[in-house]
């Protein structure tokens, strides 16, 4: 079985990425892929790295161009999704939306953090939040998938497992999170230039990151109350990577280690490393990967009661659209690994 | 006055940035560097952008290099100057520590994290910790002073007008800090290498790294009782820059913008920013300074009891050979922003 | 004797740059930074870097705003000086313009690379070319001086020797030179950003830089005829430096170490490096200094007739802002180092 | 058919890019891999982004640890293959050296340049230098191939066209070329260091380069008869890449676009771009790629006699092991592609 591929606003990193990896699955074709202002622009001119193994041009967005495609990718905006993925689902296709129009079902919160109305408040009920290692059986059965955010992808997946087991204080979880440049998108702003961020690190958007109800949406349907978290996010001079360094107080003791080791043990995607790993962010580097270590650092003389979880994702594969694959393969009954188990690029 | 200087172990990251500080200081005439490995090599053959600058050659070490010297500062790795201070002292020099030697007063401690045994217990009881935030006129009076480490002297500024105040938990506070790759030294070690620390970021030492004693010890003498730490540290592909990131717990409410601008409203090195701010490393690179900024972001739907403090320094200048270029001018009676006026070198 | 300096346009690299360097120049008081755009905003808002070391904000442009002051830096976008220039020489200052507008003689030439009609043809021909090792007397006696572009400045420095003992083929020199990102300025632009300029390296505008024509007039200058030059422009990761790598081909055998020795003996911001020597751009970072060495590669099994020179600046230093500093010391009678004693910052 | 792989020396880094490489090659079984030092550790718990794709162990060296491969890779350092080929040949299997002992069929130059006395001169004469695009028919029927050098493989490819139709000048080419970090290989050595290499670019070895006598050899095999050639090595702050920027004088006019587009028409792994491109490194970035565009810049008023050739590489793929498994294709009569097709990574 050949799957047609669409993909909607391939410009993008997210966009070129995708076209990474579905030029290398097995069972994909691509056969459209979108674009306002580049249409008719050959997309291996844009991105010559694709040369020879990317034919397409880029066309006019429509519900016409999509025509004829079983599944389409929604690699634009905040705010595009909501408006065009229901003519797509009535088209027969099913949609994977890269963007964040369909991952918070409190539709007033969404609104709050996006200063959007909302167009589709009905999609974002059937929308099912694909982050598979939390919703994996409901993502096999959806038609309409919200691909996670980067950080939430990588902060979720680091906090599961205690957060499930109820072994730590909900009230006052902490997501120190670094990414690098690339999680910023393919634009041309003043901060994100090299003469800017490089040989440079802060933090940004302390006051309030829109990844911040997302995480504790995901963490409270794990926990089945709400959360406190303190999440803070820094720019750091490298173009792929996410390393999110997570602090969770504990309220009842357990073997940790193993916990995170039972409960990722049929994960193909999450690898919890021996007990003193640091995972470094160029391990996953282009690889659909999260890896995982725990620590419980001193903190007073006699011991501590925190838990320090390192988690790091490549936060355009696992962050955006390797997971985005992942869940196609799940949507479709593919095995769910399959185009997706290209090594990490290191050094 | 001219000072008379030296240098011992000048061959590493704080031994050439002392040389670029001191080249530059109105009143000091460096007089002597040495380095055992490099005697007779002229030090701008190792470092030539101090072709015209510095004139001197690396000398042997020992007392008789350094007789005739006001002032010697010790770049060396630890363990050394606790063995050669004192003769550089009883020479009627006043010495300036810039490794871990005198830091610790816990013996005990400081032999456990060192793991050597001390050669000289007494000078440690002598030595002045030489921050001067918080130690300004015991430095004016020393004769020894032990220079605080990077991760130190970003942590500790950062924490200190909560922790003297007494408004936060000090059993649990938290500091997250990444480090630029200098901050290791000029050192052949793989994990340094551009190879391998570029486009990369990770965690390290989280079970335990020695800056974790000297800064649990600062704050324990600012609040006059023990604290509890969890101290995490990071590498990022930037050269030099400190940026620490820093989680306490609010037990007692309080205007804490206010509380840190007048803790530090005469220091000449830190500057606490506006409402809002995100420091970056780079608006300190190259410069004496310590930037600072607060915040309090959302933790739970109706708000947070934790507060975020941003701290950052230029590990070479505040956190090393600027810090021990302001203790000497302390020490020395001269105004104690001489010859540290460099604006930071941006972009 | 104290200055009123004056910088049109202060908010992109070089501005920043000026900035960094008045403020430590003991004879110059900053009095105005002109921005339309950000007319009002205190300059340390936007660079936080010159928190308390500069108090000015910006304000609107303009002959009034400038009036009063003894010397102006256009720190423009090219196109601006050649329309504001006249009334601030009208006013009584002498003007030292950083943009390209009167450095090329021969403005059908300056007119076809530049995309614009000229405004001040008068001016053009009076105004000096600002590179103090060709033009130092005629710039001691200017009232109008064109700062000379980065490229141009490490190529010419270091062809100039050859070129004036006329010991090489004149008619196919070929320069091969790489610059870091801030050589384009401060500029929002994709190519520019951190995702697409780190860890990768191009050449760009090898059909044609217009640096290639000013680089080609201050050569010919020196030899007295035209010039052949091939000139190829690479964009490399770093912020600051660039390093131009020049091909020569021998006409006359001569002790060509010395000859570079001899002629740059006496200039305070050139340093010919021993034989063997490969500088690198750190080397300069930060400092006015242009740091060249020579090699006689081997080119057929029994030698070489190819010279191969190596010359690296700081392109926003004595590329740009550092030798603006140096040339406003030489119109204004200071010596000719004062305020540019900087040490290059390393590492 | 499934071919049984060994490599000698797998720790740096060619050495793990041929694991990320035949881990992912569909018709290949690794079955060893030796290192002195490290036998008994897990490859993937010295490389972590190998975890759950090679469950090696590294192994003792020796013929007995090789038995049974029907091809060995060395990614040794120069001087043990030389000495170890002959076991392996004798034992049945076929050679792909990625060192440099069989490239240079002239000993008394590689003697000069590689300090060695060489141990095996038959094997030197039987051995194909393996350079498909130059020696594809030869390489095929090869026992022992010498895989080329990173700098030799772009330069040669950027220079083949011209010297094989011999319109340039033979006598004189020049080659400017620039390196990432990883080039050097993995080693624990200062100049390689993050603090050292990043931010800054400068030449090296500009005195003779051990890649010289390799490229002229390669380019007189094409042109029969000898060259000259002027060649540059310059390091750049990035891991992966080669740039080499090629100049050649024109002494008969051709269409060089044509000339170039039909030499390689036929190759799967050389892309010549179309006219007026600038070819960046991360578009080959992790691919078995070349790209190569044209230019002929101005070089006096009316014209140019000199062509500028762009060429780019990734070093660890088409300047080693990505030839390593082209080559290894090609010797067991496998499609030239196989396990080649990874698209380049970019971001």
């Amino acid at each position: 079985m050949t799957l047609k591929a669409g993909i909607v606003g391939g410009t993008g990193y997210t966009g070129v990425e995708l076209l990474r990896l579905l030029a290398q699955h097995p069972q994909v074709e691509l056969k459209t892929i979108t674009s306002r202002k580049e249409a008719g622009t050959p997309v291996a001119r844009m991105f010559p790295s694709l040369r020879r193994k990317v034919d397409l041009a880029f066309t006019e967005p429509g519900a016409r161009a999509l025509a004829g495609c079983d599944v389409v990718f929604f690699a634009t905006p905040n705010g595009v999704a909501m408006g065009e993925a229901r003519a797509v689902l009535e088209g027969g296709a099913k949609v994977i939306d890269l963007s964040a129009d369909f991952r918070i079902k409190d539709l007033a919160e969404w609104e709050r953090w996006y200063k959007l109305k909302h167009a589709a408040p009905d999609l974002v009920r059937e929308a099912v939040y694909g982050l598979p290692e939390l919703n994996r059986s409901r993502i096999k059965g959806a038609r309409l998938v919200a691909n996670p955010g980067c950080y939430p992808t990588a902060t979720q997946l680091g906090f599961l497992p205690l957060v499930e087991a109820g072994v730590v204080d909900l009230d006052h979880l902490i997501a120190d999170a670094k990414s690098g440049v690339s999680g910023a998108g393919r634009k041309a702003e003043l901060p994100l230039s090299f003469s800017e961020a490089s040989d440079n690190f802060a933090a940004y958007n302390v006051p309030g990151h829109r990844h911040w109800p997302e995480i504790r949406q995901g963490l409270a349907q794990a926990a089945e109350r709400e959360v406190g978290l303190v999440f803070t996010t820094h720019l750091t001079p490298l173009i792929r990577g996410i390393h999110a360094t997570l602090y969770a107080r504990v309220t009842k003791e357990a073997d940790f280690q193993q916990l995170f080791e039972k409960r990722y043990a049929n994960e193909p995607f999450v690898d919890v490393m021996p007990p003193g790993s640091h995972p470094d962010t160029r391990s996953v580097r282009a690889a659909n990967t999260c890896r995982i270590a725990l620590h419980r650092p001193p903190e007073r003389a006699r011991g501590s009661d925190t838990l320090v979880v390192l988690s790091v994702i490549d936060n355009l594969v696992k962050g955006a659209s390797g997971q985005a694959v992942q869940n196609m393969n799940l949507m479709f009954g593919f095995p769910e690994t399959t185009g997706l188990e290209q090594v990490a690029v290191v050094p």
